[in-house]
């Protein structure tokens, strides 16, 4: 392995960058953006060894695709016919089904490897890159059978060296437990800071008077609109889904209120309280 | 001030100890809990020098109250009855409209100070307590002018050694912006964190699935129900509308996405991503 082309030099671009690059010395990254400004970035902050087009993928020996869903939808299959048969292409995407869909009967479905890195910050672009970003973090493969077993071997030398855990799962189950664990977290999160901002027009006060608490549960709504947008119209179904059970049950903690059942208050919250547990395993 | 009486030896209580105890060398810092359990702990832990009980607060130069919001409504006007005519009563509740009624026509009224001190984590108990938990947060004061003029003073050097930064506002504006910038944040947390327990049966599945995003906005669902139940109920009028407002902005995002408008779903994103800057502010 010698010539990888990362395609999206933004945050998972650029951290799995920095970790590819000690696969070997003899390792070539190239990166491929439409943002040309993103990609002199990353030259310049070493993530990169040099720019390339598209029409250089025939000499790569592993594309790494990590731009928005949508995008990955619509490039993957072109980007098949690009390589050639030794070449591995692994995406990166919050969403599984789609982009699965769309290359499931191309003639280079074996070259293609479906994963689903579950690391990141609410940041993005080259600067947000960051070295050991999915260590102990769990890597979604999906459909690893379509891939040809020589290229399946590639890949797992790769998530070694980022340290990630890997668990196999279809990717119509990925989608539906990714968007109670990730997608709705988000909507959460971006509600919750729309109807603060609406309501305290004077942010000086918002500074003043929120806590860590408020920072936490609000984190995610500093996320990009342009990589969230595709998700939610990828994941569309399951998202609904999660986002009917999460109002149902505000509405019910808030018909305990009106009621003044606070023993139904207190039991909602005791119930939760074994989150404790399930975080103590994700941190 | 010599004798420091805290009523309350939790995350709260504890970690102002830890505090008061810098303000002179001679100073007797003395536990009151129901739980013995806590008092023990706390002893050991040193963070009181001694275990007192309620009779002896009228040797107390200051009482800080460290309890549920409900518990300081009951005992609050007993405590005043025993204090000494120069003693300093402050709370650190989470509400404060009840808290200043039930003292509004006390005798003793000018010996009470009412504050929120905004500033915790999601753990509870003795051993909660941390070294600088107040450094550089806010500290809401209300009805300063209903304190004594030599006590608002003591308050003062209190809450410099604290390092809090004050803020001044009636108990109605505190309780209402509080109920959007802290009450809300916890149920949302909470629900989020029921919605998935409920669909992952599987918690080994949540742990692998989750990434740090889900964990940054359940946080606050690790909180104390016995601390929250009387907030909400304290505050049931303005958490009912902070709700109802949050539940409409969550309907509106899901019918955004029924409707295949995609373009208003990345709107919503993109105009509620400006809470970088507030959160710039609070880190």
């Amino acid at each position: 392995m010698k010539n990888i082309y990362i395609i999206g030099v933004g945050l998972i671009g650029g951290s799995i960058a920095k970790d590819v690059k000690k696969l070997n010395p003899d390792i070539l990254i190239y990166g491929v953006d439409k943002n040309e400004a993103h990609l002199d970035e990353a030259l310049s902050l070493n993530l990169i060894d040099e720019k390339a087009i598209f029409e250089d993928l025939y000499k790569a020996d592993l594309v790494i695709l990590s731009i928005p869903v949508d995008a990955t939808e619509s490039l993957l299959p072109e980007i098949l016919n690009k390589v050639s048969d030794n070449t591995l292409v692994i995406d990166s995407g919050s969403t599984k089904v789609n982009i699965c869909k769309v290359v499931e009967n191309h003639p280079k479905r074996r070259n293609f490897l479906a994963t689903h890195p579950i690391a990141g910050t609410e940041f993005s672009g080259p600067s947000a890159a960051i070295e050991g970003l999915f260590v102990n973090k769990t890597n979604i493969i999906c459909e690893i059978e379509k891939t040809a077993f020589k290229l399946q071997e590639r890949a797992l030398t790769i998530f070694k060296i980022m340290g990630m855990n890997l668990r196999y799962m279809n990717p119509e189950a990925h989608d539906k437990h990714i968007a109670y664990v990730s997608h709705l977290s988000h909507i959460s999160a971006f509600m919750l800071g729309k109807t603060v901002i609406e309501k305290e027009k004077n942010e000086r006060d918002i500074f003043d008077l929120a806590g860590s608490g408020f920072a936490s549960t609000v984190r995610l709504a500093k996320s990009s609109p342009h990589m969230w947008t595709p998700i939610f119209k990828q994941n569309k179904t399951n998202v609904i889904e999660t986002l009917d059970e999460y109002i149902n049950n505000l509405t019910k903690f808030k018909e305990f209120m009106e009621a003044d059942n606070f023993d139904d208050i207190f039991n909602e919250m005791e119930n939760t309280n074994h989150i404790k547990d399930i975080l103590n395993g994700i941190a």
